[in-house]
This record gives C-alpha cells, sequence and structure tokens, in this order.
C-alpha cells in the first residue's frame, strides 16, 4: 500500500531550501521514489527533482543552490515505467504570466476527461500526473490574477487534492471541499508553513497554528495569509486510512493525533475480540507496535518482541540466487526461539492486504516453536479500491473481496483471526464518524465515481 | 562505544561468497565502516575489501568474482586516518608457504612489544592491525605445516582474539583462553559455518552446533573438524558488555540468549531501584526496548512510546547551518506532546557513556510537557577502558570517573538516577558469575595489563 | 564557437540504437555537452538522453534497453543554466496522434513570435528550444497525418533547421529551403541513415547516397524513402563556416571534401600572402594542420612542429592555485625550443575569434626563442553574429569589429597578420560562390533578420 | 609496448602535491593505468594512490589533503590481476626508523634470487613489484643512517632502475650505473625536481639543471643537494627505444631532444630507402608523424593526412555487437577517398609489433583506393626481449623474430617495407653510438642475462 505524496511549502524564510529539505526528510514514510524542491527569491525560481531519498537527492550543495525566501517540496511514489523522473514533483512552467510550481498529494477522479479536452485543444501533455493537468487548466484560465485562474479552474477538477503552488511571490494552498489529504498550517518565527503532517512541523520547531480547511485556499505573500473558500459547503470525507496506517505516528492529521488514535484501536480490539489465557501480544515491528500497546493495556497480557527487526536493511540487498526458505521475511525479521517456544501468541497487525507476508510470518513464528498463533487487526476488512489516493492493490490482489474471514483465517495458518468492526474504528477516532471517508471498507464513496474513474496505481 | 569486528567463516559450499555476505550482513552491527571477504577454490584465492556497509560493498556481480567453496568475511569499525581501508580486513599475504587470511576480532595487549620485536629483525609492518602482527609471526614460525605454526605462534600473543584463517584449503577458527569474544560453530547442510553471533547462521538457515571454546583451535577441511587446545587451563573471561549492549537481542553469544538477559536485568533493575506512581516507562528505542519490557513486567508499569523514531537517519544527513535547538536528538527522535504532558517518566538505558545524549533527551521530554523524569541503567557505572576491544571513549570522555552519581543525575537533569548494581547485573546472567570480564566496571582486569598496552581506539 | 548540433537517424536496422551510438560518435565534435538516443520497435519508444558525451552516457545495457529498428540521435551545445538537462534533445511527446520525436540542428528566426503566439493560446511551452516550438505547430495541425502536418507547419518557421523525426512507423528528415545546415541520406544494407556529415556513414560501414536537399522533406518507412517538396524554389545559404572550421575534415559536406577544401584555403592564403625567407610553418594542432599543408605545398616551406599537443588533456583538469604564467596554453601544446630558437615562423590558423588564446600563443613561441612570427588567417574577419546556428561571442567579444588589421597585430604581438580575402576564400570552395551564407564576414545575411531574431548562444 | 613508469619528485616547495600532479600530467603517457603522489610536511606522509589517470584520480580537494613540501609521484602501467591497485606506486612503509616511500622506473634482473632470500628470512613481501624489495633490502640494511644504507642496498640489486624516495626530510634520486632509464634534475626557484622527462620541467615551468648520472645518488635535502656516487665505472647502456617511441617529442632525455631525433630518423629513412614516383607521405598520427617530416624534408615530397584520427577515443568504446570490419581500427583512423585515391603512398611508422594493426591500416588504405602502399619504418626489426623495463610482447607475438622481411611484406600487405638499419638509427642518435643499449634489436644485452630474470610484463 502507498499514499502518494507528502507536501511541505515555506513562505519568508533566510533558508527556505534547508526547511524543505528538512520538512520533507520528516515526511519521507509518504514517498520514497522521487523527490523534488523548487524555490523562488522573487525573481526567478530553482529547482532539484531527481529519483531517491531526500538524503539520497540533497546534498549541502545541491540546497545552496536553491536560493530563495519561498520553497516547496514534494516526495512521491511513482509509478513503474521508462518516464520515472518526469513524473517526479514539484512540477514548475514558464508561461505567459510568469512562473509556477506545483506539488499535489491526492488523486483526481476526471484527469481522464479533461486530458481529452485539453489534447482536443492541442495542449501537449507530458507526463501523467494530475497537477500537470491543473497547471494546463491554470493557464488556459481566462484571468491573468493567479488567484482569479485557481477560483475559476479548481471547480473544474473532481477528486482529491491537496495543493501547494509557488509563484515568484506567492505561497498557495489548497484542499479539495470533502478534505481528503491533510495539510497543516504553521508558523516558525514570521514564516507561514504548510504541510501534509505536523511531525514536519516539529522537526523545524515551528508552531502548529490550524489545519487547511477543505474547500479553502490559502494565499500567503508579503502581507500574511488570505483565506479563499470559493466552494459550497459540502460533507467531509477524511481518510480514515491516514489514521490506521500511513501517518507518522507522531503527528497530528486532521487535528487530532496519531498515536493515540492507533492505541484506542488496539483497546477497542482487545474488548471486541479477546485471546483467553495468551502468553504474550507480539507486535509486527514497528507499525504494529502502538496499537498493541493499547492492546497490553485493555487486556493486561505482556509484550514481548518475539522477532527482532534488522536495522540494515536497505533497498539494495542482493537475493541469493540458491533457496532460502522464505528469504525476505527472515531478512527483515528473525524469530527467537527461547521466545517462542511453546506460546500462545497474539499477533497485532494494523491491516491485512494480500495476506501473503503475513502468512510467511505465521509459519515461521510457528518454525520458532509458537504452539498458537491469534491474529488481531486493527481496522476491517479492506473490500474496495480507493479512488482518492491510496495505492492498494488490485481488487483481484486483495485478499478480503472474495473471502470470509474464516478462509482468510486458514490461508494465513491462524489458531483464529478478528478483525476491528467498523462501528469499533469509527468510535475509537477522536472525530465525529461523519467526517471520514471509509469506503475502502464500506464501496460507499463520498462522491459517486464516474466511468474512467482510475486509482492511483493503474495511472501508468 | 564501538565493538571492533564481526566475523564470518565457512566451508564447503557452492556459494561461499554469498554465504558471507548474508553472514556479515547479519553482524553489520559489529562494525559498519568497512568489510571484506576471501574466498578460495583450492587453486587460489579472491578478495574484496572497501570502506563502507556490507551492502555499500557487495553486489551480485562483486559476489560472483570471489569464486570457490571457502571463505572468510569480516565487519570493522575503523579508526581515523588516512590508512583506513589500508587497514581493513581480511588480511592476506602470499609467502614461502603459500597464501593465507586472517580475520580478527579482539585486541592483543603485548602488540607494540611485538611490533617491536618484530621490526628488529628487518621485518615491515605495513598496518596498524593486530592481526598483521599475528600473520608475521605465522611466516616467522619454524614449521612448515599451519596448525604447528599456530601452536607455536599464539602462545606469544596476549590479549583478546577470536580468529578466523583460510588457507586454499582448510578454515580455521581460534579463540584466546580467557574467550573474551564469542565464536560460534554451525553447520548449513555439510558446509561448516564460523561466526561471531548465531543471529548469522538464523539468516542463512544453518543450524547451531556449539561455540569454539577458549583457547580452542579448529581446523575444518574436507576430512571435517580437528580441535586442537594447545593452551593450559585458566580462568574465563567473557566479555559482559556484549550481554548489555553490543550483540544483537535475537543471538545468542556464550550459548546464552542475549534478549532473555536484557530482559532479566531490566526486572533485576525494577526491583532494585523502583519508582513510585509512574505514569509509564518509556523505552529508548531501539536497544532500550528490552531492559523496559523486563521492567514493566516486574512493575506492571505500563510502556508508552513516549518518542518516536526516525526511520529514514542515514549517515549522510545534512546538518542545517542555522541554529536548530538539539537538532540532532530531534531528527532521531521527535516527542509527543499529547503523551508526555504531566506525566511521571521512568526512562529506561542500558548504559551511560558521556552523559550528553542523555541530558538532551531529556530536555526534550521536559520541553515536550514531562512533569517528572527518572532514568533507570541497566548496568553499573563505566569508570575504566577496555583493553580487549572495546572501543569505550577515553577516561576523561566518561562521565562516570570523577562524578558522583547524584552529580550524573543533576548533569543530565533527572528527578532520580539508578543504575543497576553489579551484583545485580552479574545475578541476571544465565552464566556464572565467575565467566565474566567485568573490568569496565571494576578495573578488575582477568591479567595484568603491562605499561604498554593500548585500547583500540587508541591505535591510530 | 559552438555549433548547436548533430544529427544521426536509422530506418530499418535490428540494432538501431547501437549505429546512433556509432554515428553520434563520429559526430561528437558538433556538440560534447549533452546527447541523446529515442529509439522505437513500432510499438512504443525508448529513450536516454543526459549531460555528457556519447561515451559518458551510454553503454552497451543502456543501449540494450533501446529496442527497435528506428532511431534518431543528437549531440549539442548546451546554454548554460539550471534546465540544461531539459533541453537536451531528441525531444520526445505523446499526443493525441501518437509519439512523436524530434532532432534539431539550427537556429530559427521567429522562434520569440511562434512562441508569443502559442502561450497566447495556452500552450505551455518548457523549454527553450525551438525543437519545441516546432512541435507545438505540429500538434495544433489540423491533419491527422503527420506528413501533412509538417507540410502545414514548417512554412511558418524561418530560419535554419536540419530536423530528424521519428513516429512508431516513420523516420523523417527535413532542411529549411536556404539549407544552412548539412544533412545526408546513406543506406547500410536495406537501412535507410540520415546523419549531419558523411563520417557518421563511413563509421558504421553506409554508403553515401545523396544530401537531403534544400527545402526537401524525406519520409522513411518500410516501403522506401519519399520525397517531398513544399516550398518554392529560392537561393541557397550553406553555411561556409562549416568547411572552414566546424566539419570533420574527413567528411564530405554540402557533397564536398572538408580536408580537400581546407588544402584549398591554405594554398590560397600562401599565394595571397606569402612570407619571404620563413624557416617554417607552423600549424596549431590539429585544428590548423590542413590549411597549413596547402600553405606549405604551395610555398615549399616545410611544416614543423613546434608545439608539442598534450594528448591527455581532459574536461576536468585542475587549475594551479599558485601562477603558472599562461598555464592553459601551457598545458595544451609545449614549445620545443630546440626547434623554435632563432627561427623565423609562420603560423596558420583556421580564423580568429577573440584573439586571446593567439596573443598567448605568440608569447609563449618568442619566449621560446622564435626570432619572427608571421600568422596567416584561412578567412576573412569575422565581423557579424550568426543567426543560423552558430555559438559566436557577442560583437562586443569578437576582436576584429571595432579594430584594424594593424591593431589585431598588435594586441596579438605578431610581426606580421593576414587574413584571406572573401573572394580568396569563396574561390577555394568546391562549389559555386552563390551557394554559400557569408553573413558572419559580410553582415549580407540571405534573408531579412526581424528585431526579434537572437542568435542561438543568447536563448536562455 | 609498455614502459612501466614515470617519475616525478620535488623538494622544498609550498604546494609539492600539485607540481606533482602537474609533472605526473605531463608524463602521463610513460603510464595510463595507476598513478600516485606521496608528500611529507616533515612530520608525516600524505599518500594518495588509485587506479586510472592522474586526471581521473587527483582533484582539487584530494590534492589539498597531500600536504607538505616534499613529494614524489609515479605513473604506472599495470600489470592484470586482481591485485593490481596493491601494486600502485609510490610504496610507502613506516618502520624501525622512520617513513620512507619509494617509486621506481625500471626491472630488475635478480628480483626473483633477491625475493627468495627474503622469504626465507621471514619476510612477508605483499606486491609483486621491484620496489617493495628495494625496501625489504633497505630495512634490513645495518645502518641507521638512509644514505648508507642505499650505499649497501642498491650494489645487491641488478638491472635498471630510475628511483625516486623521500622521508620525512630527505627527496633522493638515484639511476642505475648503466643509466637505462632516464631522469632529469631541475629547479623551479629554490625548489629541486627530479622527473623522467624534461616535458614535465616544462610545464610547471622549472629549469633543466643536468641529469642524474648513471650511477649516480643524489641527496636532496634543507641544505642543497648532495652526490655520491658508489659506484666503480661502467658503460652506459640509454634505452634507444624511449626516443624511437616512448619518449614525448618535446623533451629531452639523456640529454638530447626527442623531435630532433626522430626527424633525422625519417631523414636516415629517406636516405637509405628511398621511394621513387610516390605521390605523398602519409604519418602514422600522432606517433609516426616526426619520422614523417623528416622523410618529407629528405625526399622533398609532400606530407598528406590520409587518415583522420577521432579525437573522442577514450577507454570506454563499447564495441558493436555485429560485425563491423575493421570496426576498431576504423573508429581510430577514418581514410579520405578523395584523399587516396589511386595514390601511390609511403606509410612512415616508428616501429612495427605484431604488424596486425599496420595489416588492417594497410588494408583500409587499399579499400579506399590507394594504388600502392609502401611502409618505412624508423627502426631495425625488434628480435629480442627487454630485461630493462620495456613490456615488448612475448618473442612469439612479436613478428619479427622468425619471419623475413619478405614475409612481414607480405603479411602486412605492401607493395614495398624497408626498416632503417642498425648503423642508420645510430648515426642518426645525437649521442655517441656506445652508449645505448640496443639488445631488442641485436640480442647484445649490456650484462649477462641470469636464468631466472624476467621481462616485466611477465611478473605477475
Amino acid at each position: 500500500m502507498k499514499d502518494y505524496c507528502g507536501l511541505f511549502g515555506i513562505y519568508g524564510h533566510r533558508e527556505a531550501s534547508m526547511q524543505a529539505y528538512l520538512g520533507l526528510y520528516a515526511l519521507q514514510h509518504r514517498g520514497e521514489e522521487s523527490c523534488g524542491i523548487v524555490t523562488s527569491n522573487g525573481r526567478r525560481t530553482y529547482q532539484r527533482k531527481a529519483m531517491g531519498t531526500v538524503s539520497d537527492v540533497f546534498d549541502k550543495a545541491a540546497l545552496k543552490k536553491l536560493k530563495g525566501h519561498l520553497a516547496i517540496g514534494h516526495v512521491r511514489y511513482s509509478t513503474t515505467g521508462s518516464s520515472v523522473l518526469k513524473n517526479a514533483q514539484p512540477f514548475v512552467i514558464n508561461y505567459k504570466k510568469g512562473t509556477v510550481a506545483i506539488a499535489h498529494n491526492g488523486n483526481l477522479t476526471n484527469s481522464i476527461e479533461l486530458r481529452n479536452r485539453l489534447e482536443r485543444d492541442g495542449s501537449i501533455i507530458q507526463t501523467t500526473m494530475d497537477s500537470e493537468i491543473i497547471l494546463h487548466l491554470l493557464v488556459k484560465a481566462k484571468s491573468d490574477n493567479i488567484k482569479e485562474s485557481l477560483i475559476e479552474t479548481l471547480p473544474q477538477v473532481r477528486g482529491a487534492y491537496s495543493l501547494l503552488l509557488i509563484t515568484n511571490d506567492l505561497l498557495i494552498g489548497a484542499r479539495d471541499p470533502y478534505g481528503f489529504r491533510p495539510l497543516a498550517i504553521g508558523k516558525l518565527g514570521e514564516s507561514f508553513v504548510l504541510a501534509s503532517e505536523t511531525c514536519a512541523l516539529d522537526l523545524i520547531g515551528a508552531k502548529y497554528v490550524r489545519d487547511v480547511e477543505p474547500g479553502e485556499i490559502v494565499i500567503i505573500n508579503k502581507n500574511g495569509l488570505e483565506s479563499i473558500k470559493p466552494f459550497s459547503p459540502t460533507r467531509k470525507a477524511f481518510c480514515i486510512f491516514e489514521f490506521i496506517y500511513f501517518a507518522r505516528p507522531d503527528s497530528n492529521i486532521f487535528t487530532k493525533n496519531v498515536y493515540l488514535t492507533r492505541k484506542r484501536l488496539g483497546r477497542a480490539l482487545a474488548k471486541e475480540h479477546p485471546v483467553k489465557g495468551a502468553d504474550f501480544i507480539m507486535p509486527i515491528p514497528d507499525s504494529g507496535m502502538y496499537a498493541a500497546l493499547g492492546f497490553s493495556e485493555e487486556s493486561k497480557i505482556p509484550i514481548e518482541m518475539g522477532m527482532i527487526r534488522n536495522h540494515y536493511i536497505g533497498r539494495t540487498f542482493i537475493q541469493p540466487s540458491q533457496h532460502i526458505r522464505d528469504f525476505n521475511v527472515k531478512i527483515k525479521l528473525n524469530p527467537i526461539k527461547s521466545v517462542l517456544k511453546n506460546k500462545k501468541i497474539i499477533v497485532v497487525e494494523d491491516s491485512i492486504v494480500r495476506g501473503t507476508t503475513s502468512k510467511i510470518r505465521v509459519k515461521t513464528l510457528r518454525e520458532a516453536g509458537a504452539k498458537e498463533v491469534h491474529m488481531r487487526v486493527s481496522c476491517p476488512p479492506i473490500i474496495s479500491p480507493c479512488y482518492y489516493g491510496i495505492d492498494f492493490p488490485t481488487t483481484k490482489e486483495l485478499i478480503a473481496p472474495g473471502h470470509s474471514i474464516e478462509e482468510i483465517r486458514k490461508f494465513i495458518g491462524l489458531d483464529s483471526l478478528k478483525y476491528l468492526s467498523l462501528g469499533g474504528m469509527l468510535n475509537s477516532m477522536l472525530l465525529p464518524k461523519e467526517a471520514f471517508c471509509t469506503a475502502c471498507f464500506t464501496k460507499d464513496y463520498p462522491e459517486k465515481i464516474k466511468r474512467g474513474a482510475i486509482p492511483p496505481g493503474l495511472k501508468k
């Protein structure tokens, strides 16, 4: 599962590129495959985009060349294919009204329709990114004023977008009317900061002010922050999966803390689906840790680290050509036999996607001597694709659609398997249940999905 | 704090270099700065050594060039200076009796004396490594037989050594009579394996057989394993710090499990130094986790992850040029205010070296709202240098020598500070207390340290 | 002085990318700063573009990934700035009618006008390359057929262009009606080849067939080569500077051999401006060699290599921080005192641009003992910018405009200085004098240069 | 054919490493495969050695780290095998008397004998370099004084050596009693310079003083230059092949200019073996140019560049997998048909080794239309190996031993083939004929070659 982006913007800082670097560093979990920063010193723009993580792509010299007091940055999971670097963001263009750079988190649901219309008019669209579509619309807008152009443009696009834009003298943030993806406002001294998650504010020492609201455009320049709300009010649809899995535990998103929410999910899970007589709870490091702590608090069953994570796992590991059974799981997590032997274990997972990784881990636990393995999952089964920015596997690859829980239990090889209920999940949230999009669990999409809408991972 | 080496050797495997690569990968925590593998196909040797981690240095093509069915590998922390690559191991020479490669973990206490003697005789010693000294002695030995040469040579060297050697048809392992450093024997099918820790056996699917015993030389060739014990019996002196801090929790060393030992240390700590009315225990991820789990079990106080680790921290992080307060701690661990606010916290540390990192972390906790911070340390204060292979800071830089515990508490800014007692530590071990070297806590060295002996970090 | 491009295209070869690599290798002198190859296998396109020379950018693996039987390639001098890689060619787009890639040599004189018109219509132009302008026009053309689109588009662009295009099943070559830049047609077995100079045909063993004619479009597909001439006839304007300086001596361009032409220039120079009693002629290696041979043949004065070229000069040479006088000249050419001492020397140059390099060389010759130094230049003084693809220095930086020949002689420090006359140059050509553009020597541009036309080096 | 080394040393310069870099740059033709510089600031040494050319290996930062006012540098052709970097020079050791670095040009004829003796005494010899052997002898010398140690050591080694050594306060140069390899002394301000060829002095602006004499040791320290001549006088044996092929034409070696010598060889060749009615002389660029100029002057036949060299040929060129006939020759030299067609050509070569390259070139000339091709070679046939530092192919691979000149003519495909006679060659020299080693042409070695002596290319 992959989200599509992390966003960071800053206005009015002497070392804007350095702050953007730090902000993206904190948001690296939102996209590891490419990243970019665009800055402006009021006269011209500077940019660097490349494949790789933030620390692969930027060094001191590179940051120094990115001059100016405005910056936006972007981290991204890219789709496969030869054109990956071309698809890196932020996307920058020079046009008759000047220079504009854009960074986007989310997924449009009418991008194909818009693309066809633009190409019929003779536009050349060079990437598969929604952000390029938005730029083309912006450039064709009648007004010479970027604010008015945005008001004219944004109502034409549908779906999920948290956006950052800079020109030579403005930083703009925008969020679609449903508010699918997060976007927070902070202040660092006199500088304004925009970031997908508050952990980016924490790292640079900025103070959280408030979220960009759903349907709000904020325009930041030397006179301060101006807010526009050009959309008529609608229901909200915050992505609940950000709380379940994506966001960093130390972040607040949609105004609420992720760590505390995950512990509440773990507690609700322990209440709904207790396991009698278990020896210990085993979290899957690191993402399952937080729900496991909640489960442990509620159930009074202790935690043991039955499998130890290898800290040196990187992207470049060589696969042995000869057969080492379940090698990929072993290289990441090594079981401790002396801990597992003859034990009845509760494994807490945040979610099950394909089920294959869980299957191998359970097998490894049993081979190391575990007597019983019971799995508890801190959300309901995932049954439907996301059109708003999360790259789930296709419905065919997901295990939950088309299999009963009993079938999944057997496939993974468990003694028992229980998922948190929809109600249990929603009650664990620190926001009203109406505020969320839960379509991946319920098929209940906030807006009608038209023919031609494509989940993000299929836009090649 | 740095240990000096991890060792891995294999005899009789079709893809010996690949196994060595995997073994070193599992032992990466024992040395991140340089690594090397030497193989032999019975006729000639192949080698690759370079600065960097195992995955930096080796790729598929490089492993393919390392032909043969014998291999030894080495990971290492190197000393500073221009000659670092030269000091990478294994060290290989061709001499009148053939080719021999050596890899060494530990530190000799009479290397200067031996070096002077060799240089007086006209030998040219090119590195600062103890292993080169051993090789020169081996070459000057009267016998043409490597086994006899070793029996003649090893009694001349004093201090700590776990050694691996290969010639074109032999794999040899040796451990000094005190047994300071670990060395385990495993079998993978018909192949013999030697490794510093059992986690390396686990990764390649090898079965643990037994440890190379203190004072034992094992000689492995196509006829199997031959054991020699040329030394008269002496006391044992296993490095207790391997259990406290160095070894991987999923390893067994000196035949005992590290994770279980650390939990026992945590439990003993809770018994010796309880904290009344604490809200929660905060482990320092990841190394403090295991003692914290023991402390929590004993005290029934829950664990909270009050600070979250950034997973992307690498060696190449750029320091912001402008001031971000306590940046280095923040980039690694971000405190969660909603968890820490107004809480009375127990921080469990495995050890305190300089005290400076602890001081900043405690300050960060307080700024995030913590009301009281109590620190518990799972070993006694470190007061004396190690001559056997651990690179502690110099006595001047260590905080414990020359400061009372009360002074340390004030320096770090704690509400209370307690160390586990020597007895508490030794009782937590799963081996008899006489088996250990505890000199860094007690100044009680297993053998008299002669003038001229130098701790490993000072050999420049 | 820099030309802007070298072009190579091939249709119908099993290893089209390898042939393109070789062809570009032979054309490397036409652009050292970036290069690219785009191929098609009839279904999709593959591309690789990067900063650097052909051998820096391509290796065997890279060529293998460029699949297909069609290819076009491009070498280029890039302008400075951050967007250099973006400006590398060939330029590829996907649009409603499919994929098209373009490579361009030359310079348009109405590109700003066209760009403004396109941007007014809402197009986003991402580079500063003329080739992108041509693509936008092509995409906006009414016809769905690329041939008809070209016939509609090319009459809108003015100035110099030799063009290559590929789609998934076509290779197209085109040359502007004046024929400023060269483009030759060859055959390699059944494959058609297009290349800027015939040396590229020689290297791959292709046979020269004929030139693409000025104003001709050739369309090559599986049925062979179709020729269209959509323009009304006009005068020709072959770049005479290609013969003087740019093209490789072993090439034929505009159907005539470069080496023989340069020798004829040298002979004419010797006739126009003999030097009595000279000891020898010294060519400036390697470019001045050919005119020097002609001068020697005509004058019967022998050649001596008074300065020796260092073969290892690359781009990465480090400047010594301390003063070594005239270091840059010395590192390239070392004078031989025993040859130069007390000699009266004729130095043959192909052209003088700023005069600064010549000045230092002459000083070096005198310091090595030369008694008299007479310079002969195989073309007239350069007095006017080129709008058709050669990046001369600005008029201010050129030495000839604003200085008399006597002033230039003094500046360089010569005993005498003579330039070949315009008539002498034109008479040395193997083509009628009306065929050439000589504007850089005469200010007599083939078409009226409109306000807003910009020489290539100033397009930033 | 490969020589083994270029040497450069400097004493008393503020930026000694930069001077060494420049000096090695000028000497790059004497060894392209590895290079190194060792410096000293009077207290400690600094070194950098790596595979690659001087400009590959050193950049500004690297030179800055090489501190001090003394430096020696070395360029080298390395033998194949895995241990190539280990064999890079200068070779540095620390021993009881301090630090010493050595760089060597030449080849010892009793190295195996010396190596066996050293290994019997327990020395570990790590490389295949003669310079390591010399160091071991030096270290075992009885005296504590390096001057006396050299006087004790050098008489034990036989064969060819030009040597440079530095300690922390001395620069030493030495040349074997025969003087096989060149070594010049220069001064740059107050600094002393030692270099294989004078072109290195020219580049840094140093003045040539004199050669280090055969059998002389020069010791340079803050008190100036001291000369010792510990050997009894013997005949001289300057390598005549340095004049024929190796040295740069702009250098003086053995006190005489190379360019002038080569022209004299060309003139003698024209006198001995004229060609009637030839249209022109074609030099093989660049090495055959100088003899060709002499041949042209003597014969009054003009020179034409019938084949043009590609300037971009580097080490990384990819071979096309499909067959392009005689590709390797073509990529380097492209024939010009318009020049060659129907012509009777004299090709001047400096030497013929295997004959295979000449064969292909002649074939290419004929295919380009040449009517007659006559080859003239500016030295006699090479019939015997060199034991003094030149890596000729083995006698089996050389064409001259075992074939008559008529057979060679047929093999290469020539209309006529003539070699310069031994007398003609010796008379062209600017030194008395007794001064030279001509063993490769005559088998007349200056000293009896003992069983066990090995030509340099075979020391693996």
